[in-house]
């Protein structure tokens, strides 16, 4: 087997390094992932201007752009052999709810959709120093054990978040569906050296929808989430009510 | 009503231009866009470091970070006024099908989720030069008339596409699903003039799923697409699935 | 006359503007400047990727490149005419003493060095908001008259420092050298919203050098400063201290 | 004695790394350097955003700035104890002629110029792949050791191009001024995949001015060159040039 690994911290991150060593022992890897922090990147594509790719001393390579353009660039002709599977990881921080909307890591396994294993996204949820990177490559190795055995559909994603614990502190995992947050905390006005306004993003908000059966609820109590993803946007509820709604005549 | 305006082209595109003078005969209308073309963003947040917002002679207001940013800022602080809703575009070129994952058009329609009234994504699916915007407009002054009669529920996310046509040879609306591409094309290799390799992010791939019932097929026949959007990515029917693969046991 | 203006402060700043209005009625005017503001860009040169320019409406290039890149490109093949000059700015803020250094305003004019007039970098000296651009548009128009009666070398490159002040309240030119700063303040070290720590680069230090003769000096006292500046960085007066340096043996 | 090492090519290029290796038998090192490749950077410093600084695990720190933000923050409070000097390098290609105005490598060095010993920029001047970085390592080991014997002035900096030689190939040193280059080759203009314009910064001009003396001349008749560099852009053969220029009147 033959597994792509990506992520949206930079190739140097210690997540990736740990997930990386542990992987080896098990299938052929491919590291290409970007040259530096792009957390935050979504499943942005760079179109305005070329990439580059760097392959480094250790055979890893480094790509200046953002976590999907690491995996479209691996799987459309950087690489010699094409990869079965993506795995992006293991983030530093969680990726729930909302925020998987803004991820570059869940956005670098949804890239890894035309291949022929289901795609991961790990993440450590963790609140301050991760320390328990080998704990989620341990759960990684695990998954990959029963897909060998138990097989999923090729265009399954699954974004994996581990609670920052040892492993055997893990209660087990939970099938979970993303909860949801309240609207953003404000933008945080202030002002540079120079006296000109500056503006930062502001904290994700509180968690708003956080029961059973979401990944708040399942991570907050010592469970390996895991949530399947889909990368078709379409709200296939609503199609009808919008098809009303346009033929529909007000009195 | 209160608009909040914005688009993945940059403050200056001539797409965001021509819808802004239109809604402004029906409403506040109030501009927040990139600074410059950020095609391709998806709903990236720019996190690493903090956002300028240079108010324009013409009172629009330019960011130097993303569309999500873009919405994001207006809608956590940065406008006096709330607004009711956000429509974002009109872009140039289409967004369909898988694309929309990529496209910072959408985004910054989704980044709208939390106001009182839906959020649109216009697109002007034109091949060469767009030449229709007005046509565009015009249909965004359509369906404002027909939300004010009619209600949508307030989290309601529309990707429309309309084509690059005048109005009147416009055939009508149509809701639709995402049609679906293959993969990508190759990237494209080749070198900068001092002999260094780079690589080009290859075109969307061929149209796969384009049938009856898509946006693909609704535009290529001439109507108005409507696409209602979701935000929550996660892939319910596949939940159980999940859940019975993790705990199954091999024989 | 074809003249090339180009500044950092990019292509829809009010002092470029300015300046471009008011020289239309003496030459035939080229404007090609940044997307926005680069500040700081020194003479640096994008090498590592393509640059865009799109001409606006107005007949503007604008270039997402540095100053340094937008002289390069209209004088290597970008514009159809080659100019006779390059003038850059009205720069919103001075350029004096070290401060040069580190200025695109002044690397844009010393891109210039090839054509057949000398280069202006001009700048207006002001402490808050600019108010007379007027005044040094109408300078610079002073000295373009001075120079086509009176030549000068076509390799001088002069750095033009203009009082924010009204064209009757300046009291004169002065050809000056730069002056010299103390090291420059401490950097800023703060923390972004998420606690991780960031730097900002400090303020220029305290004028040091700053004497009669000095382009400070000249505008603390209501002249135009003029330095003549150089492109070869070879410090010729040093070349046989370090040859004898190189060849001395010590006891 | 404590060194602050950077470059313009990024923390993790070759040359920078084997001579920290060898500096460390001599002195202190802090290496503080550019995240990547930064190439072209000249002296450009960033203004308009805050700087991230990461230790890595061997001590080296990692700058998201340009080269002379690496120096600049280093010796502005960024490291614990303030050097005693910059040197810059060794950079993959040479640093001669009229590119030292764009070189980050030489900028690096100039931003070292108010700390107690003389800066030094050290470039390997090859064509293709670099071979010989040992031996630039060597020649500033020989350097440091001549200037511990005798001193030059704080306010030196030497521009240091080394031919790619094993060290017994070399055939001494030269104190030189730099050469000139005709201009620039002609951009190349060609098109995005998409079909969009887009331009590459051409080629450096042709030795023009590569006679006995120049930095040119010394490195290709297999001699390390090392040529003076001024920080002071005043063109002071020039302001009488100006002065009488300003006051004459034309009959």
């Amino acid at each position: 087997m033959r597994i792509l690994l990506s992520n949206d911290d930079g190739v140097h991150a210690p997540g990736l390094q740990t997930l990386a060593k542990a992987l080896r022992k098990r299938a052929e890897i491919d590291v290409v992932a970007p040259d530096r922090d792009r957390s935050g990147a979504s499943n942005s594509l760079t179109l305005t201007r070329p990439l580059r790719a760097l392959v480094l001393d250790n055979g890893d390579v480094r790509v200046d752009g953002t976590p999907t353009d690491c995996v479209h660039l691996a799987i459309t002709g950087l690489l010699e052999n094409e990869p079965d599977m993506v795995i992006s990881g293991i983030n530093s921080g969680a990726n729930m709810g909302d925020d998987v909307l803004y991820s570059g890591t869940v956005a670098a396994a949804m890239e890894g959709r035309f291949l022929g294993l289901p795609a991961m996204a790990v993440s450590l949820a963790m609140t301050q120093e991760g320390r328990h990177f080998e704990t989620a490559a341990q759960i990684v190795l695990e998954l990959l054990d029963r897909l060998s055995r138990i097989p999923l559909p090729s265009d399954t994603i699954l974004n994996i978040n581990v609670p920052d614990l040892p492993r055997d502190q893990i209660k087990g995992y939970q099938a979970t569906r993303l909860g949801h947050r309240h609207r953003a905390e404000p933008v945080t006005r202030s002002a540079d050296p120079r006296g000109l306004p500056i503006y930062w993003v502001g904290p994700a908000g509180e968690e708003q929808d956080a029961g059973l059966g979401t990944d708040f609820y399942a991570v907050r109590h010592g469970y390996v989430s895991i949530t399947p993803i889909q990368v078709d946007l379409t709200r296939y509820e609503a199609i009808d009510v919008v098809s009303r709604w346009l033929t529909e005549e007000s009195e």
